[in-house]
């Protein structure tokens, strides 16, 4: 078995990564095809996508175990970083150096089929509500702390080199490159902690939003970088770099919103909801031509995607039949766990297989020392900013006195932002594009110090929980009421969206009055009551239809009370009140309410915009 | 706007079809790795995928805009391949042959990612009664017939070939090869329209049984074939192929089967239903790590992956949370649909972009009268040799006069199974594999005639089923109320999958029994009732509480009546009822019954038995 094992290790990685080893080479069609026999490179591929479904399988089911006993100080990812490193300890014993070239870490296999689904569902499963009312704190972090952090750690770095201990040259640029691929903060590892434990969800959204656009960010200034690369720089050029990031965001931005705006008309102008198995195909397929377009012209896909993602759920998902709705869901999902657990196995696989790596421990540790410092010194200034602004805008507001006011981000927020800072795999997917000299160096770097931060910070975050007495298990409501709702809403939606599209308009008119009804009668008693008590009442009139059921069934466990909670979450009881009515004032909503939404949806399920 | 799509469409499948394609070349990794720019590469890959994406979504709107405007005679993959010619068109048009060279069709692809999901769902939504009832007439025409189809196939163009008119010289084997790739019938096209149809469900059983085993069959051949290759043929041969085949059809099925089971232990076994998002992810794994270990081993990755598929949906699917049920049925269809359009876009460009062609049209020809020529030859004798049996076998157990007795196959059936044997991607693939100088020849032959009988067959069969009065309309009922009862069931089952798993059990056992009742219910009245009476029944009876509601709305649409109906239209009248009563005398089935389920499922839904 084992003989087995390595025989198929052997071939592992090597087809795997390349399934397309038997396209005929571009130089020499001919021979290659000659041995390109199907059945042959079948069984080689097979082998190896074999051995790696099994890696996956197993890092899902350690992750089971762990989840099932509890343990805290391991967690999946870094499992799936050690599985892929035993691996490629495996592969590099080996003979023979072929599969450790084939095994090299693909940025465009990251690129273009692991990084997608996870930025999609990522924005699909965004809680709306937060992250909108968090989004002053979580730009702040993004944009100007990416900044930050990449120029100290650049700075630091180019100081370093040019001491000359490592015997390497760098040019402030692509010193800046290296800090701009090790600013990237990764969104899986630290989500999946705060999921599994309901950390408190401004914290979450904050940590979350910054993760997600940080990424895109460093993307932008890491192409800037290596636009310079070789040439004079300027003064200017540093105003340049600024420039071209903000055009580059806004208009991946809109993109993505534009392509999202579009696939709600789309839903809401034809019938393809009576064709749930095409409606579900072409939202996919629209959420990746969003990513893959914004990409081709230049811009961040990742951001395209995000909005995108966000701009379905928003405005699209009301227009989709209900199985479209789940299988959205589930699909993107499913997609996003599958490439997080590969992409970690794929890392440290790398870290055994890149032969031509120049490990220079000094610089590995200086390197990890100064992300530190930057993480540092960009989130607990801008925290302070950030509190500062809240206390004067409060203060403006309300004539309360400043130190009576608490914290917008509390210091053991801060800690926890600070400590979610752990690279992920952008920042090598990036560190690949390297030029020059150094390149090995740099990226053996990158590589050691992102699996570091993974290892350490990730492996500490839930203990760093209890230590800094985070909040945690906030029941998130609307997920879960979300998924009911979804289970249990569908028979009419179902058979009306497969069979009589009339049925359907009638079906969702009488949801969305329903909702009304469902939300007054919560206001009367605004305990989070499930839908049975409803349904028993309901009993009780006697005036009882399947449709009424359907309804009474349909009804999302209450938007409103999750709404408060959510917001009595977000800043602190009165204020998060204040704060979240003054959100709520601002001219995005009333837009959104007044213009977007009866124009772009089908139905208006009025009490739920900011849940939805 | 045309001009991009130009510069698009010429990185479009270069790009796309090797996404890797910056994977440091085996030889020198360094000079690769200099131009290994993720940016650069980003950008082409992301404009290949961009227009793949494209194209994909438009064959996807166009068959809405058919199945909308019920247009018949043309078909959404006859719209894919035209697609793909289009765009094979603009690529041979643009300069450079590179881009030509890497669109070839490449079977690495198509085996281990195109092919796979397709499988898969079409065993998991196999409607095992049907399937099981009618296994007899399938494996008649799935294994016999193909054998005498490739046979005749191969023994007229080795005829053709000896005349020497198109100056080819094949070896009997090689001859022989070519019908084996030419006896793949296509999965896809047909059961689709048969789908859209609602064709007679044992007829539409027949023709799908037997397109999805002939791919593996004809698959075995051609390895045994190329095995042959340029050796002198003993007649013994002929029966070590037959030997050879017959091991590795057992082998996999047992594989597949293997596979399912485990599954379905570790489900029952494990709480992992508890993370329904781990959940789904493995059970994708699993039928997976079944094609490939399959593959891998030198057995047919098809056949594992078909009976893993059945086996999944006959004993796991039970011990799964709902939202797994719901979730692996969503996104095994959202990917097959994604395949099957893929696959026909793919053959449709490699027609034009395969520059090594060599197009023979008399060759063509002959090949293409003379696999119409096989599939007669094997439909009709099979078909006749089937009737013969069912009246010997029915006039031994009823007394009744043989000619009395309808047939078990009509002729207008034998009609449309020869009409539906229209070839697909999996010829194709194989082709591929084609040795000596004849190659190339052989493979343009293999393409244009698959494509041909796409475009002929395929396009036909919705007129030919008119033609022929076959009976359309069918509702497949245990579709839809299945569907119906994993949309409604879960919100017990959701929310102790994710919170209780005691309540699970309570509620599987409540479910269970529940059946029980429904089942009981149903004999009494037995119209097919959707599940609103019992509610209403309940209400009256006041005894209600929101467990008793759950239940009676998890109840499916009724088992029993569906059963009855598939039996009725399966088999005619009487003989359909003797048949399936017979059938369910046979061993396995009680074995199934007895030992199997209680050992592998959780709880027994047992009035489900033929439905599941």
């Amino acid at each position: 078995m084992t003989s087995l094992t390595l025989y198929a290790a052997k071939y592992l990685v090597k087809r795997a990564l390349d399934l397309d080893d038997d396209t005929p080479d571009l130089t020499t069609p001919d021979e290659d095809l000659e041995d390109s026999n199907p059945v042959e490179n079948e069984i080689f591929s097979s082998w190896a996508l074999f051995i790696l479904l099994f890696l996956l399988s197993s890092a899902l089911w350690s992750s089971y175990f762990l989840q099932q006993r509890k343990i805290k100080a391991v967690h999946e990812t870094v499992l799936s970083i050690f599985c892929g490193m035993f691996v490629g300890l495996i592969i590099r014993m080996s003979p023979g150096h072929y599969i450790q070239d084939a095994v090299k870490f693909n940025p465009g296999y990251f690129f273009n089929i692991l990084l997608p689904p996870i930025i999609l569902n990522s924005g699909y499963e965004l809680h709306q509500a937060n992250f909108f009312r968090n989004i002053g704190s979580i730009l702040t972090f993004a944009i100007p702390g990416t900044f930050i952090s990449a120029l100290v750690v650049g700075i630091i770095l180019y100081i370093w080199t040019k001491l000359g201990l490592d015997g390497i040259k760098l040019e402030f640029v692509d010193a800046l490159a290296v800090g701009a691929t090790l600013s990237a903060t990764d969104p899986v590892t630290i989500l999946s902690i705060f999921n599994a434990y309901k950390v408190d969800p401004k914290l979450y959204t904050i940590i979350f939003g910054e993760s997600l656009l940080n990424d895109a960010i460093s993307i932008v200034m890491f192409e800037t970088c290596q636009k310079f690369h070789g040439h004079p720089v300027h003064f200017s050029s540093f105003f340049e770099g600024i420039g071209l990031f903000l055009m580059t965001f806004t208009i991946s931005t809109i993109i993505g919103f534009l392509i999202g705006i579009f696939v709600a008309l789309i839903l809401k102008h034809s019938h393809i909801r009576r064709y749930p198995q095409i409606e579900t195909c072409l939202i996919l397929l629209f959420a990746y031509e969003s990513y893959f377009f914004s990409n081709g012209a230049h811009m961040s896909g990742i951001v395209s995607l995000l909005f995108c993602g966000i701009t379905l759920k928003h405005y699209a998902y009301f227009n989709m039949s209900r199985r479209t709705q789940i299988a959205t869901k589930y699909v993107f999902q499913l997609l996003a766990q599958l490439s997080e657990n590969f992409i970690f196995i794929y890392l440290g696989l790398s870290l055994f297989t890149e032969v031509e790596l120049v490990f220079k421990p000094l610089l590995i540790i200086i390197t990890f020392a100064s992300i530190c410092v930057a993480r540092y010194s960009a989130v607990f200034p801008l925290s302070n900013f950030l509190n500062f602004l809240f206390r004067t805008r409060f203060e403006k507001f309300s004539g309360m006195n400043a130190n009576s006011i608490p914290d917008e981000i509390s210091h053991s927020y801060q800690m926890m932002i600070f400590w979610a800072g752990l690279r992920g795999a952008v920042g090598v997917a990036l560190a690949m594009g390297f030029q020059g000299e150094a390149k090995w160096t740099l990226l053996a770097t990158v590589l050691v110090v992102v699996v570091l931060t993974v290892i350490l910070f990730g492996g500490t975050t839930a203990s760093m929980l209890e230590i800094l007495g985070i909040k945690v298990g906030c029941v998130d409501e609307t997920a879960d009421s979300d998924d009911e709702f979804e289970i249990e809403a569908p028979r009419i939606a179902l058979s009306n969206s497969t069979n009589t599209p009339v049925m359907g308009h009638r079906k969702n008119q009488s949801q969305s009055t329903h909702y009304k009804d469902v939300v007054q009668h919560r206001n009367h008693s605004s305990s989070s009551v499930s839908s049975h008590p409803d349904l028993l009442d309901a009993f009780d009139d006697g005036e009882l239809l399947s449709n009424d059921i359907d309804d009474l069934i349909t009804a999302p466990t209450p938007s409103l009370p999750n709404h408060n909670r959510s917001r009595s979450d977000g800043g602190a009881g009165v204020l998060g009140a204040f704060l979240s009515a003054e959100e709520h004032a601002k001219w995005f909503t009333r837009f959104d309410e007044e213009v977007l939404k009866p124009v772009l949806l089908d139905t208006l399920p009025k009490n739920r915009d900011g849940e939805v």
